[in-house]
This record gives C-alpha cells, structure tokens and sequence, in this order.
C-alpha cells in the first residue's frame, strides 16, 4: 500500500488542476453536504423497545404524573382532561396525551432572520448548533479557563455565522459580565442578533424578561408583525425539574413565549443516575414522559403551537456524580431520543458533541464525534451543544468551534449515507477501466465530476503526508484553528445596520462591541 | 444545570465509597464491554441496496473477471468452474459463485495463543485490533516520525497486551531496521509472539517465506500439531492489485499459508478512486468482487478452509490522489462492507479507526471515533487498523494506540447499544422515588448495583470539571498517555519462557529485546 502511495504521490500533474477546480465555490445543490440531510441508518432501539418506552410512558403519566405546575398550567391541562390530585400532582391519562399529539405541530421551520437559515424539521431531517450555559470560556492558548462575557457571546456567533456545517446559534454561554439578569437576557439577544442571521435559541431567566425582552426583539425585526411573520428566536424552557415536577417559573416563561409568538424547546434536561433513572431505558423513558406533558400544556394553551420535543438526558459519572456528557452512553441516550422523537412525528433535539475534556485535544475530539455523528445517523432534527462545548458543559471554546465545521462535516458526510444506483456502481466504468483503459480510475470524466459532489475536505484537518508535513513546518491543529478564529473575528461585520445598532445601544445597555 | 451540578458535587459523602467499588476488578461476565459484543443497529445500506452490489458484484465477475492468476490458481478455478479466457482473464459463472458461498467457512474462530482471547467471528459480533505496515513511528514527545524498528513492534505488541478495548494484533508496521526480507517476516513473528498471547495477524512478503516461518511458529506453539490445532496467527494476503488483478505472487502466499494451516485474510485494498470506483457504491461492489473471487479461490484449494472477506477499500483525497483514511466516506466504506459480510453470512473484516492526522489531536480523536464507533454499530466482525494509526497509514504511535483502550472502550459501549425491559424502564423505581423518597435516584440500590455493570468509565480521559482540574496541574491527555505506556513497558515481560526464549534467539537474528 505504500508503494501504491508513493507511486501516486509522484503524479503530480494533474494535481494542480484539482485543487484548482476544488477551490471554485459550488453551487448549493452541487455541495456534497447541506443542512437538514436525513439520517436515519442507525436504530439503536429496536421498533418493539420503542414501544416499550412510549407505553412506559404513558404509565408514569398517568399513575405517577408531574408536581409542581403553576396554577395556570394546572387550569390549562385540567381544562384537556389532566387530573389533579390531592397529592398536588397532575395525572394524564392516556388519551389526554394522545389528544395532545394529535394536535401538535409537526414539520415545523425554524427560521433564520435570513431565509437561507431556515431549518424544516420534519422526519429524520439533521441539522447540528450551539447550546449550553457554559460559564466559562476555554483559552486553548493559555491552556486555562476564565468566566465567560457578552463579548465572547458575541464572537461565538459572529464565528459560527461563518461556518458552513453549524447551523444555529442557541445561546452557548452566560454573559458572566452582566450583573442583572434581565441585561443578561438583552445582552443575550443582541449578541446572538447581531453577529448571526441563523435561527437563535434564548433561555429567558424570568417570565417577567419576556416582555422587555420582545420589545427588543421587535425592534430588531422591524416591528412586531415583521417578527410574528418570521420569528427568528426560539426560547429554551427547562419547564420541568426532574423527576417529573414542573418547574413553575419556567412554566411561566414559556406561557409568555407562546403569547409572544416565539417558538419554544421543551427542554427536559434530566441526569442520568441522579434526577433521571440510571439506565439508558430509563432515563429516555422519563424524559418522554416529561416532553409528553409538556406537548399536552403547550397544545392545551395554544392548539398546533410550535415546540421542539426536547429529551435531553444527561449522562453522569456514577463515581463522582459529576456529569458527563463525552461518555458512549450519553451518545446512547441522545439516538435512543432521535427514535422516540421520529416515533412521535415530532420535531425533537437531544444534546451531541459535548466533551468532557478541558481543552480541543484528541479526548475531545472523539468524544464530539461520537455523539454528534450518532446523534445524526439517528436522524435527530436538532443536535444541541454540537459544537465548541467542554469540560461536561461548563466551558464553551471558540477554538473548538471553528473546528467542529470540519467535525460536524465529516459527521454530516456520514449522515448523507451512500447512493446505490447504476451510475455509482459504475460496473460500465469498471469494464472501460480493466477490459480497454490504463488498469485505473484516476482522471477519468466520472471521477473528476463527482470529486466535489460527493466529497467532503476539511478545513483544519491535515492530510499531509509526513514528509508535506515535516517540509510546511508542522501545521499543528490548534494553532490553525485559532488563525481562522482570528480572520473571522477581523473579517466580520456587525449584522445589523449601523442605524439600528444606534438606537439599540442608545436604549439599552449592551456589554460588547459588535 | 450548573446548579445542579455545583450541588452534586458538594455531596462527597459516598463518593469515596463509590470511588473504591469502581476499583474492585469485575468478573468477567460482569464487565460492560468485552470483546464480541453485537452490533449491526447501524444500517448504511438498505437490503436492497446489499442485493443491487451483490448482483453488480456477480455480473463484474461473469463479465470482467479478474487477471494475472498464477498457474496454480487457474488450475485450481477452472477446476471448479471458472473459465479461462484468451485475453488472460478469469471470469467467473454465478453458479461458481454460489458453490463457493455454499463451501466457505463461517463462524470461524480466530484464535490467541491464550483461549481468554480467542475471537468468534460470526453474525455481527465485534472486533477491534491494529494492522497495517506504517514505515513510521510517531514520537508524540519530539513532535517527529521516525522510521519504525523490530524493537518498536515488539513494545506494540506488549502494549496493546495490556489493553482490554485491543483484541487482536495485526502487524501495524513494517520492521525497517531489519533489512532481509525473510529476517523481517521471522522479526515480526517473534516480536509479536513474544509480547502478547492474543491472536496475531501477519502479513509474508514472500510465497518462499512461508515454510521457514512455519519452523518457527511451530518453535513457537509447541510442534506442528500444537500450531494445527490452535492456529494463534493468521495471515493477511493482498491476493489481489484493484482492479480485477489477482497478486500473482501474493496468490502464490496464500496457497503455502493455507497448506500451512494459517487462517488467511483475503485482502482488497482498492484505493476509491484510484484503483476502485470513486463512489462509495462502486468501491464497495469491486472489492466485494474480488473477495468473491478470492472465495472462489480458497474454497477450490480447501473446502470449507477458514478465510475472511477482507474488503478493504480505502479513502482517497482526489485533489491531491493521497490515501485519506479518516474521512467521513472511509467510515461509510467499511461500515458498507460489514453489510456485504453479513448478507453472505461470512466473517469479515475491513478498516476502521485510522486517522490522516500526524499526531494524537484533536482531528487524531475525531478521524478515529468515526470509523471505529460506525464499524463497530454496522457489527464488523474484525475492525483492522482501529488503534494508533496516523498518516493516513504512514505512521504509527504507542501513544495512541494507549488512548485508543479508551477510544474502542467509548465505541464498544455504544456498540453494546440498549437494554429495555421492565428493570431498565425503572417505572417501580421511578414511582418510589418521586411519589415516596427524597426526589432523586443517587445512591438508590438499583443505581449502584448498575454503576459498575452498564457504564464505562475512561482511564485516561478527563472528566474532571475546571476547577479540579486546575487544582490538579491540569493534567495533558498526551503526556499521561506516556506515563502509562512507559509503565506498562517496564512491567511487561516477555510472554516466551526464557527457555523458548534462548533457543528462538539461538536459532534466528532478533533485532529486539524482549
């Protein structure tokens, strides 16, 4: 294999051409991997286990059913036909939920504030983004950690909006920098807003930040009817404190979310052997339950509403009760969610990519991969946390986010699958090739038109060999992928008007340069 | 979720507990990954799309065939039915085909020098181990490659001993200081042998090598009938040049190897776009081809002799015509092939695992978690190639093949996939903690019974939050990858008595120390 290597090396003349011809932008259609590509190869439950999920479901739903709902909520899902008991928890039984997914939303767009960024969430369609409310921000330069700002929010989208393969921007971390929680929440919106035009997620602090929070979002939409018309937000609702309580604040944001037109996740974010059952089985099952519950308040608030079935169960270390999100099982949790999700008909997201490793090393690496190329031959619609995220949640590293394009790329190359039809299994080409041509493949027509359709080439990635590697000084991976960061962050513009970006910093306070 | 985190993590109270339980070793049938696991939830190729190759696959045989046989091996195939054409090609009828597939061997075991390691191949039981013949070593520490040693091949061996996630050892790469051609075969034999008991794979570069290796091996296993009846080494044979050539003298190898009692690998390894189809679909089918063929072959010198279907096809960067093995469509290739493996019912193997990267980094872990976790879903009965592979096969590097115990451990998991059944869905569980108990599932029996049994815990991947890991010197992946190499070097010893030990090195030039 070697030789055959060395051999093919020495070539050289044709080469040139190649990379030429590579480095000519493709039309979209022609791009060998795009948004929303349906997964759905990998089934890691059985069709029987699904239904054993969704029957165990049901069962907790209506014998042990959910705590803690804001009145509200209780006189909203009494309404459909939930039951409250003395005990102070709400019991559904079994046709209330079924009228519920009856009624819910299905194939519904996630918007971008520019079109191009729509996300159609229907059946196994993939699409891979930021999420989280890490703390800190990973310095790899430094090889350290420090408490993360509105400025860095704002250069995580800002880089992101750059990279092909990310394809939303919910909100990866905390303006630790703004003290007030309801500045944080504006501070949010309008680092996310102006530095991408892809669809944003928020997590409101607060049912009373809603409000405020929309005025600001008019403005930046053109008016309240510009928003309704195309919301371009959608806000992220722990509305449930595992096991199976309510969580009645968040309950309350979300009704206003709903009001306000704004698209929500029901974001059930139990652990694994802590606030969710330790196995696998388990933890999925009540997170299905805490989703269903979920899609019965939204639908009994809003009939066809449209919200994101957000089963998000966590992974845990046993050993020390620390959450783990690079393990194999959390990979298993987040396909097993992709399964009930497409069972359902619902559009759903699970947590992929995260590490638990502190820095962009080789644990990283494989940790991001395993889940988020998992969660994408699952089919899942929306992998949260798919890019830039360590340290189990806890640090966001813009570095590690430039890389994932090329992660999340070779991932999505995965997902696309393998086309067999008669012009790729080029039995006619292998007759020309071994019966009349020179014994190979290289150069010809077939292989020259398909050499961008259908691969994917990393960015970052090295596929030198290393005597290309030792004569370029070594490119080592890291140091690349801060140079990108840093070309993006000098190349890229404010993504409102100037006008706009005025009258937003004259009425509020923003913490970053944009 | 940060909340929740800081609170769990200010328990402490049993973690001490939990902490020692994880150090007690586990029974083996009480560990949560092993060596066979079942995968195959992950499906690439629809059943229809097996049949489409399977049916090109038969027509490239009738129509193309296959051409450079040696004399022995015309006689042999045209003996059962294939015809000799006049332009100097093999062509092989269906029916010829069939009656191989009817003849081959199938649920073989390959085995190790000790019986804990033996390997079933059959179904989509699960495999991972080295292979390849990198001319490199990688020095993590110097940030170079070196040309590899006998010496470096033996401490491989020795290492991937002491690697539970490593089931079988491949020679990964070529012995450069011994510069005799048999020498090297007889080098690579024994510096194998002598560091680990599981099954070894060989590849001799020469037909006249085989019998004077016998001697050895024979040296080695306790006499000829010891070596027939366990067969601890197999060989890998490039009995074929991609396109539809048969290696002549490769060919000639395999014959003596099978004469010899040696289960023999029948390797394609087309490069996609090279010396196979550039479609995933086309690369496939051609090696699919040629391993048919090479059944043919087997099955007319031996009926029923053990061989696995080695579709090999390889990744191939079409800008610049270099091997790429960490690409996304290298992933899709193999996982491809253990379909094909398992539509006829055959043990197969392919590559995995490899990644293009120089060094153990970031891209290093993503390139390899993808093969691996993809291969090992698609149950791939032997993943070659799986652990320390870089450059695109040119280098390889004990560092990495350290980490790799942890990589195949994270993918082994999700290979293991899910148990649903009453215990694991928890509905008791469930009840008796939110309707009757303290609200969460930590420390319930259930969870610690299932701590040890159903999770993998990394050795050296990090899940330490920030600030532990700070108050640790934050701890480097690589320099700790090191640290264990080196003590697993110091501790190994030779695994030949001292006896067999002088009287190997008696008989034959070693270039190593054992």
């Amino acid at each position: 294999m070697t030789d055959v290597l060395e051999k093919k090396s020495r070539r050289g003349g044709g080469r040139a051409a190649r990379v030429a011809a590579r480095a000519a932008a493709l039309p979209e259609d022609m791009r060998p991997i795009r948004a929303g590509m349906e997964g759905g190869t990998l089934k890691v439950l059985s069709e029987a286990q699904v239904a054993q999920i969704h029957e165990a479901a049901l069962k907790a739903l209506e014998t042990i059913g959910l705590a803690d709902a804001p009145q509200s909520g209780i006189d909203l899902m009494v309404g459909v036909g939930a039951i409250f008991g003395t005990d102070g928890r709400l019991r559904f039984p079994r046709q209330v939920v079924e009228d519920a997914l009856g009624k819910a939303a299905r194939n519904i767009t996630l918007m971008g504030r520019d079109p191009v960024h729509d996300m159609e969430l229907s059946g196994t369609k993939v699409h891979y983004g930021t999420a989280g409310a890490a703390v800190h921000v990973v310095d790899s330069a430094t090889n350290s950690y420090r408490e993360s700002t509105a400025q860095d929010l704002h250069d995580a989208a800002r880089i992101m909006q750059a990279l092909d393969n990310v394809h939303f921007f919910q909100r990866p971390m905390v303006c630790r920098d703004v003290l007030d929680n309801l500045e944080m929440d504006m501070n949010s919106i309008y680092a996310s807003v102006s530095g991408t035009t892809k669809h944003i997620g928020m997590s409101f602090s607060d049912p009373t930040h809603v409000a405020p929070c929309m005025d600001l979002i008019h403005m930046l939409a053109g008016g309240e009817e510009a928003w309704r018309a195309r919301p371009f937000i959608s806000n992220s609702n722990c509305f449930v404190v595992p096991p199976m309580k309510f969580a009645t604040e968040s309950c309350e944001t979300m009704e206003n979310c709903i009001r306000a037109g704004m698209p929500v996740l029901l974001l059930s974010a139990g652990m694994s052997g802590a606030t969710a059952p330790s196995t696998i089985a388990g933890a999925v099952m009540q997170a299905t339950a805490e989703c269903l519950a979920g899609l019965v308040y939204v639908n009994a608030l809003s009939p066809g509403y449209p919200a994101i079935f957000g089963t998000w169960p966590f992974g845990l270390d046993l050993r020390t009760g620390a959450m783990c999100l690079g393990s194999g099982e959390q990979a298993l949790l987040s396909s097993a969610c992709a399964q009930m999700h497409q069972f359902y008909g619902l559009p759903g997201g699970a947590a992929g990519g995260a590490s638990d490793s502190k820095m962009p090393d080789m644990q990283a690496g494989w940790e991001q991969m395993c889940s988020n190329v998992m969660a994408g031959l699952s089919g899942l619609n929306l992998v949260y946390e798919a890019a830039g995220m360590h340290a189990s949640l806890l640090g966001f590293c813009l570095d590690s986010l430039v890389l994932a394009d090329d992660l999340i790329g070779q991932a999505m190359r995965c997902v696309r699958g393998i086309e067999v039809n008669e012009e790729t299994l080029a039995l006619d080409q292998m007759a020309e090739v071994c019966l009349g041509g020179n014994g190979h493949y290289l150069g010809t027509d077939k292989t020259l038109a398909l050499m961008q359709r259908d691969f994917v080439y990393p960015t970052l990635g090295n596929r030198m060999s290393p005597k290309e590697w030792d004569e370029n000084q070594k490119p080592d991976l890291i140091v690349n992928a801060r140079a990108r960061k840093e070309k993006i962050l000098a190349e890229g513009r404010c993504l409102v008007t100037p006008d706009l970006d005025r009258r937003v910093r004259e009425k509020y306070a923003m913490y970053f340069e944009s």
